[in-house]
């Protein structure tokens, strides 16, 4: 099977650069005169640098220069932190004028090395900007600083019974513009969808500083070309949005969530059309974890883990969750679906658990949403976030475990463990591969590996987390040439200097 | 009140113009040597011309030379009818080549004459490449020609028990490419969202003739920017779509409809506020009718009209859709809403009047969808398609009407009527003002007041329709300068030569 995969490899694609490399004329350094020039900008407790006058040392910068993984490291002396869009816009005028590299920064909480710099270009963390600008409870429009938390605009809205259309992990520290920037899908896209159908507009400032301002709340507006759609995704590349408007869908009226057991990858699918069928505009997630996910999770204290004898022998499980307008019609449509689950002559799973309380509900779902903390504490991991069709979840995990074997890493001292979990309903899986340490071994035994894989299912090499540092130069195992000409096409008519966030998403 | 909201007004449009101005060099017309190179891409039967050596009449190709509304006439001479995308890009490259302007041309119900020429640019009718390519009833991704009619569309998934993400009244003639081009809304965008959402891949011929394909079928990928977002909404102007993929929602189990007489359009909030919390997630369909628009579909006989009695008084209507997953839990829920509804001291609605049977379910939708059928059969329409709050959609038809009667223009031989009808859950009102005949007088009136207007509430002077020919000239009631040169600098990025839909959507 691996070998009929890999021979659909169409592509070459060059091995993994670790520095942007340009035709352009190179970027400059932060200078103490800029700093300099900023402090006329910015009050100074928005200004960190290392660089004289100032007494700071790298150390006090580091949580800026580095990712949340541990994994890409950056070399800046300066991060700013502006108030307002005004001060962003000042800040992206000089460093279009003196040609430094910039880049955004939200809640630093991106898998891809993209909110990190890759050599010593300045970090502009929009976390000073957290006010929410307005909020219509009847049409639902939020219009908020781009640097608001996730979890605090879903704070500000919850009184009015309305929550965000997008949850995720880290939540309590990514921020609404990070979201945009990098189309976070996360747990609710099943119901809500993506970003690119539920923000309505932008506020960003263009790298020659100008403002970008089309920070509407209405819903429907077709009058020429949808901007902003552009800056959803791009990560960092062609803008930094500072205000965001996004339509938050009402609170469900009530929720339930559910786990189950399942005795074998292959009943995934039909437990998902069987879902589906019973349950479905009440379906709000459906999330697949894998044995090894499941254990790990377990292992660091994740939610609390179903009774041991009744996963015994179970290859994998789902969570499930149901949003409605009515508890009592939820319940039975949920129960109904049970029913039918375990009542099949060969059931098709080995047991469900239905949460009974707001605590078991957030128990079960801290089980999910902890697999990504888990796995960081368990090693060093390499994150392959990859949009594949369903049916191929369990091989792709186990013909990357096979590969790893094969080349004799997978032993304790290199690759601990290969998981799998994700979004079923998105048709997107996490391969986690988690290592003892980041080695250039297992690197170079994981890429172009993974990558070969998911191109040939025609998948995408980033369902979610973007291309960032990491896989700006895989691109093409996902987009055709004249698509990716196109793209840099528009990288260069938005950002012709090539100062916003260099070296990710394209290379040059 | 007419006069603060004028007071208002910011902007200085300049008229209206009629034809596409330009810095470029001059577009050339077809002439019977390029007609003889078409022969050698296409087969003759899909070459239709009225340059010599063929003996059509200009009656022959009138069709594609008016529009639907009998508003818009070009003078084309040629129109060609490709049949795969092979054919469009070598007709492409040689218009490109030869600098002649091209129309492209779905199903011809568009409202803003966008899609017939302005002079006599070479029309390219999409309606010979009408082939589904694939469907998937696991995930519901449809992948089909530009040129598939809407309604063949949901007929061919409807054994899967699939159906469309959108639906409108031109759904028998509209083909999916001139909906992924005009963003169609629709009927259902309340439930299922913005082409911007559903769409999952594009293939797309550019002005030069290369193909940018980017037709995948997979819900999530976000390695780099989200090319295809730019031609949704692009009413052509940035290249020619050949190819659409998108992903359609499983057919609900049950639907129902309801219509409720509203004595009071102040009433049309509440009601709504009201729906929502009692039918939530089921909630697919809030269509305003005002007074006079339901008078004129139930004139020319679209649907059944409520009783009579019933209806005295009422102000306004509204058309109400649930789709659900379980019948006995809808209309459990449908009928607590008109309980509530119809038990406060002071009832919120006249009546309502639940469809009970199929038929009955598909009368009450022809009401709504047929009054665009019966403002055509009663005149000349002056359709206004615009993004307003809520509560603003009467003041809005009211002033518009007072305007009219004060310059001397409501009457018989005038403008007959002026009429209302929307959707509410959108924000979005159809403004129709109808005339006896399209006037020069009539147009002057009518614009830019009311673009003004609509800019006073901060709205959108195309929610749904575009700008096609009819508003290209007054996209900066919509938006900012920076957008507007925005958008001109991606035009001239993809068609330099400025010969895809010259005219519409932006001013050169
Ligand atoms: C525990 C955990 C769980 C996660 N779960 C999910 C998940 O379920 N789904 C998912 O999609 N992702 C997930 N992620 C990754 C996800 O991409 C980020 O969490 C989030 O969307 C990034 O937001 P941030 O504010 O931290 O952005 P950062 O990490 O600071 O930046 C991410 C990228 O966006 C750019 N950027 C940030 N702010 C701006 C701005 N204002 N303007 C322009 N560019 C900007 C940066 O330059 C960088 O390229 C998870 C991450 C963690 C740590
Ligand atoms: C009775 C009626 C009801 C309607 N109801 C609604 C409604 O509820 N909501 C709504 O949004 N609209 C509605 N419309 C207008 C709507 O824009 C169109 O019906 C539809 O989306 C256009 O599709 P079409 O194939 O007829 O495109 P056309 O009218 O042929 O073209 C429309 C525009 O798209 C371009 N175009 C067409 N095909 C392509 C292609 N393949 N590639 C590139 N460009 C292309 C054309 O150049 C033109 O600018 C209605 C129209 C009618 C007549």
């Amino acid at each position: 099977m691996l070998s009929t995969r890999l021979a659909s490899r169409r592509l070459a694609v060059p091995a993994r650069r670790w520095k942007h490399t340009s035709s352009r004329p190179p970027l400059n350094s932060v200078t103490a005169d800029d700093v300099a020039h900023f402090a006329k900008i910015l009050p100074q407790n928005a200004i960190l640098s290392t660089l004289p006058p100032s007494d700071l040392h790298a150390s006090d910068i580091d949580q800026y220069n580095n990712d949340w993984m541990g994994k890409y490291h950056g070399n800046s002396t300066t991060v700013l932190r502006p108030q307002n869009t005004k001060q962003v816009s000042d800040i992206m005028k000089w460093c279009h004028e003196r040609r430094i590299g910039v880049v955004p920064q939200g809640g630093n909480t991106g898998l891809v090395g993209g909110s990190v710099p890759i050599l010593d270009e300045l970090i502009i963390n929009l976390g000073n900007m957290s006010k929410v600008r307005s909020f219509d409870p009847v049409s639902g429009a939020l219009v908020a600083d781009a640097g608001c938390i996730l979890e605090s605009l879903s704070e500000h809205i919850a009184p009015h019974n309305h929550i965000m259309p997008l949850d995720l992990g880290a939540k309590g520290s990514c921020q609404i513009g990070g979201n945009v920037a990098t189309n976070a899908g996360g747990l609710r896209l099943l119901r809500y969808g993506s970003l690119h159908g539920t923000v309505l507009g932008l506020e960003v400032v263009l790298p020659d500083g100008t403002v970008l301002d089309n920070l509407t709340t209405i819903r429907k507006d077709n009058t020429g070309y949808d901007l902003k759609q552009l800056f959803i995704g791009a990560e960092g590349t062609l803008g930094i949005i500072t205000g965001v408007s996004i339509l938050t869908p009402p609170a469900p009226q009530a929720s339930t969530n559910v786990i189950l057991a399942l005795p074998r990858f292959e009943n995934v699918l039909p437990v998902f059309k069987t879902a589906r069928l019973h349950l479905s505009e009440i379906l709000s997630a459906f999330e697949f974890i894998d044995r090894e996910a499941y254990d790990l999770a377990v292992k660091h204290g994740q939610g609390k883990a179903l009774n041991e004898q009744d996963v015994e022998g179970a290859e994998c499980f789902v969570l499930l969750e149901t949003s409605g307008g009515k508890k009592e019609h939820d319940e039975e449509k949920l129960t109904g679906l049970l029913e039918t689950l375990l009542e099949a002559d060969e059931p098709l799973i080995l047991t469900g658990v239905l949460s009974q309380s707001p605590t078991q509900f957030a128990s079960m779902w801290r089980l999910r949403e902890g697999i990504t903390e888990s796995v960081s504490k368990e090693g060093k991991a390499y994150k392959y976030d990859i949009s594949i069709p369903l049916a191929a979840f369990k091989e792709v995990v186990d013909l990357t475990r096979e590969h790893l074997r094969k080349q004799g890493l997978l032993h304790e001292e290199a690759v601990k463990q290969v998981i799998g979990y994700g979004h079923v309903g998105d048709g997107n899986l996490h391969l986690n591969v988690i290592a003892a340490a980041y080695t250039s071994e297992i690197q170079a035994a994981l890429e172009p590996f993974v990558y070969e894989l998911v191109a040939s299912y025609n998948g995408s090499i980033s369902a979610e987390h973007g291309l960032g540092a990491m896989k700006a130069h895989a691109i093409h195992y996902s987009k055709t040439g004249v698509a990716v000409d196109m793209m840099k096409k528009i990288k260069e008519l938005f950002d012709p200097r090539g100062i916003m966030n260099p070296g990710k998403v394209l290379e040059f």
